[in-house]
């Protein structure tokens, strides 16, 4: 097959434009080759599991499957009765951007809660977290957060310690969406242990999709309570790939040498450097804080209207003229000094 | 990361114990680097479009996805009302392979059939298609076949025309699970336009990851009607991949020179090879044609035990000491006669 | 508001196309006037609550509904895990009557097994009671069967405490849809407590519409481990009435002087009054023995045209030309008497 | 049955506390005895089928339910797409009184938007229809409102065509929610044809069950294109009655001569009252209009907490110490002039 598209293009609006690492090709090559038992069986996957427990401890248990939209759904159903609902951020993945599927496929009930900046607090939380025991009411039963969050910032692990014992003091779990957690971990140098399991959280999304992998999400359960649900649930939610070795040998490249730190390290280098660059222009201003790979910010919409000739990227909020530019673990020095250039003429108009 | 797994290891378990060909890893390279528009707008997805426009006329629509599981039931759900039914055979993949995901995630009701060779012909349907109208019964809508069947058998090109014309005179539409269609066609010599375009039917799963793909199936809606909801359907059943480029290409790779013809000839062949060495143990009887890949036979349980030791095989039936052997297509000829040593040494004893 | 219909039809179609009992109305009006508490906190309600509790032991617990549809798929579902599937008769109700709403509302698969008799026995529920832990299929958890069963046969209470043992032992639970449970318990002079409770079923619905009452089904968990899910699936499954009161009451009238016992044992008095009159026919042969209100016979279709000139039955098969006649707690001798010389008269042409 | 509860308990809790007024009891009466067809083909259902053509238009049709929450989530799904969602004010009894009910039956997303007076306007609905034709966002398809609104507030009908007319130009439908639609009828003295057929409501609830009836809903579709969706709706809901004469007879008996525009209209006169007797206490403010039956008010959390003790009422706002008291089409006088005495009482001490 002949290649159709040019490697060179880049573009700032989202990590999943982007390709594979190299590291992550090699390991399919590495894996191919010969049989393994499929759904799981295979060594690769056996491999992966240990590491997990290795990183997270022995009741923690891997749930490769395909997507985000497929591991936050899944493990929100394990965690879930049939008569519950998940609190969320109004800016959460869960509630923008996987159509209806947590109430097609789970019957979930989300109640969302406006936050500035993406993020829940126990005080926040509160405003839904009430009516247990009242049968008019979709019981709430499970938190969600993403760390990143939607809008590029991050927890710290006070505050998902802070979530996590509210949670549990009443009954509830906790969940976190990390399709970007790498992002946060090498933000705040904390790692992994210390984000999500000494904090509480009961089931996470390990999200390798954004970093440099090709279609592979991580579901973990942190108490062993799970393991009875999780192998049916991912299965009647079709997100069982019958070759799983390909989706556990890029995990295990991307563990090996902290590749997955090092690129979201990268990545999140090149958001910082665009949004320092920024400061030159008076007509742009940041309205997150740049914790991560996001850059939010607002410019007059002719500007916008220019960039757009050049690059892709999203329009975040129309009223507000705001935009989101995402750097990716292959984005380039080369490219953000490019986009500024870009933007200095733009603006120079 | 290193090699976990021994390359030459081999099995008659299923078609998805094998890896995946070396020109599909070769694509797989060839599709990366650089930024592609997620979520299908990538110019691969774009080829495989016109690709399968090609080969099925203009009105073929491709929907690549992750799995067979999702590809079928967000298939069925795009032909069926909410109230719907599927007849399908009681072997059939959806009915015993699923789990209840066709009843969790979409709402249908399977009306299965029995069937001897796993396949269905308008008489047996005729036993389920009754009572439309009536609002005490789940609405037969569909007509769900696999062709190669469950069985290892294959539908000619007049079978499903069959089918498809007694659908189509009841309002039903025809659904054709190719999860093994490569097989199917070179096993008669018939092209994909004269299988399924010119039979009637409506919507297939053209299935890649059991014939050297990795992870990579193509819902294909053969009716411009199917159009509206398809998008939507895939996204909300969780199998909406953002890095899209890398299951088109691989289907890119697969149609170049006919390699998933000739990927599929050879497991046909290696199949025919080994159903033709039983001949020579008068305690193993075929029961099913072998017509593609797999071969059904009845033998001694002891001699079964025996080869169970050495290689990886699913029994069918145990009432009936029925087994499968499947080969694939990287199933060598010499692993087809070392397995049929195998026989011959445990029939010896 | 003026009478519409004619209060002298009668027809032989279905218990439910009777009336309601004059004690029942009554009832309606005893408990009508004034304010109560809505959706269930009423007198009334916490009256059947002790009533059951005192006919079934202090576990039990009633949770009034509107019908049988709803009343079975919200008591499976209480009992089934998101992954689970129910094996029952081909011939059972939630099978063949409730259109696709078992799959639609409950996600639930249907293992059904062919039953003669429609009873199902232990020998029968173990062709589908395998596959425990294989995550590939759906999980059965719970036996559903019909007392009277939907050929208007009966279940000892020995043969429903063989299933109960047989499920119990597997970790499955036992249902009872108790749509016609009067009819059985009299035609067999057993109470309530020694057919479900001493015999081990584990939830079962009380079905008061088809013997004399206005809308008004119970289900009824006999174990306490039921009550935390229950209010919120009878409410999220859209059957959980506000003015709960008049349910209620109906049963609290029903249960007075065991007239719920009367009423089914004049129906099925009536049906064996038609059973043994049909002997003198040699063109008619009962199918199915006649233990309740059921009476299933083939006849020649002439026969069966003419009598459909006059009356309402159902055809139960047209391919073998077998019928069903239900009688009910308003028929009359008059009215077996009028049918069986309308028979002679179809029968002497 | 003896009567166990005190018929002249009231309260100001909910319209759903108070009983069946005697012309439907009689109607009851009146329809009883005898046979008649099941689920919906007897003559009470024709009859009513007919008074509904008369008045809504020729293309309206009946489908009598149990409940509201049935009824809303039938009508919701017969207007959706498997993917769409549903444009409601966070107050909408939807989103706040059914559990996860239009999630976990319907799949539907609902997008919720916060009003003042629990109505909608074009101009509020715009802030979430939006998205038409992207994947990534379930589908707005269906504006709900209700009539009256869960805070007692009534929409003129130039409001609601103002809402239809939005909703159609952008393929929308709109949904009216008539729990207590009599009562805004005769609160702006407005016919039923001129409120939701002129309009240009596309389906709506006919809510009987809080204005004198038992356990009677019925949904109404106003054009022809939901006749063939509905009846099946209505069975896999586990909505379809079989002994639907009963809930006929009592629509028939409640069109009659008015009855049902008198029950409301004396309920809204009671909280008129109620309303303006609140002016003598500076302690009380109203939070609403009392457009309807219902008024909302703020009052000091010790008058409160006396009032509680004679009284059902319900708290709304724990925070605002906000109440609601609601009367009902048996409220008497007397009882107005009590409460308001008992209020006198508590703000005196």
């Amino acid at each position: 097959m002949n290649r159709l598209h040019d490697p060179n293009q880049y573009s700032f609006a989202s990590d999943n434009y982007s390709g594979v690492h190299p590291q992550i090709m090699a390991a399919l090559n590495t894996a191919n080759d010969g049989h393994q038992p499929a759904y799981g069986a295979d060594v690769y996957t056996a491999a992966l599991q240990q590491k997990i427990k290795q990183l997270l401890g022995p009741d923690a248990q891997a749930y490769p499957v395909f997507n985000g939209t497929g591991a936050n759904i899944i493990a929100l159903q394990s965690m879930l009765p049939r008569w519950g609902a998940v609190i969320c951020a109004q800016s959460a993945h869960i509630n923008c951007d996987e159509g209806n599927a947590p109430e097609y496929l789970g019957g979930m009930k989300l109640l969302a809660i406006a936050s500035e900046d993406g993020k829940l607090t126990p005080e926040l939380v509160a405003k839904e977290a009430w009516g247990f025991g009242f049968e008019h009411r979709a019981q709430p039963a499970v938190v969600y957060i993403s760390q990143t969050t939607e809008l590029g910032t991050c927890y710290t692990p006070d505050e998902i310690r802070a979530l996590a014992d509210y949670c549990h003091q009443r009954q509830m779990k906790l969940y976190l969406d990390g399709a970007r957690l790498a992002n946060a971990l090498v933000s705040q140098n904390v790692d992994l242990h210390t984000m999500v399991a000494s904090t509480g959280v009961d089931m996470l999304n390990l999200g390798g999709t954004k970093n440099g992998l090709m279609q592979a999400e991580c579901i973990i359960s942190l108490h062993s309570e799970a393991q009875e649900a999780m192998p049916y649930l991912r299965k009647i939610n079709a997100q069982l790939g019958s070759k799983m070795r390909y989706v556990s040998a890029q995990f295990l490249a991307w563990f090996e040498h902290d590749l997955w730190l090092n690129l979201a390290r990268h990545s999140n280098a090149m958001a910082s450097k665009l949004a320092s660059s920024l400061a030159e222009f008076p007509c742009i201003n940041l309205t997150q804080k740049t914790q991560a790979n996001a850059v939010f910010a607002t410019l007059p919409p002719e500007i916008s209207a220019r960039l757009h000739e050049q690059f892709h990227f999203y329009d975040w909020n129309e009223q507000t003229h705001e935009v989101r530019w995402m750097t990716s673990f292959d984005t380039t020095e080369e490219q953000i000094d490019a986009f500024v250039a870009a933007i200095r003429q733009a603006t120079a108009t």
